[in-house]
């Protein structure tokens, strides 16, 4: 996949304290931050909808975030 | 913060099936992954740590992600 950029997620994961980063640690997050986005992107498509919108906003994004 | 650029996080709302975005659900979600990467981040880097590396690898995030 990897719709996001490796080297800002490896940014993350050398704020998050990482002396040294290898590349597959950082494709590795990618994958799982993008299967997490996908998941919530569909559960904020879905409230959007429910509320009458075709425009996903950020209250949905938070709101599937929470639930 | 906003390290993700949220243009592909964008792409990730879309491909999950929403129509339209707004620019404050991409920030949203920017936010949400940014947080989840950082925790995600520092489990790996004490799985390293524990292993006796100094670098993260891919299966250190990969169990991170799964604990």
């Amino acid at each position: 996949m990897s719709d996001l950029p490796l080297a800002a997620v490896e940014r993350l994961i050398r704020k998050a304290g990482a002396e040294r980063v290898s590349e597959d640690a950082s494709e590795a997050l990618a994958d799982i931050l993008e299967e997490y986005a996908i998941t919530l992107g569909q559960k904020a498509a879905s409230l959007a909808k429910h509320a009458g919108r075709k425009t996903v906003t950020g209250e949905d994004v938070k709101l599937a975030g929470r639930a």
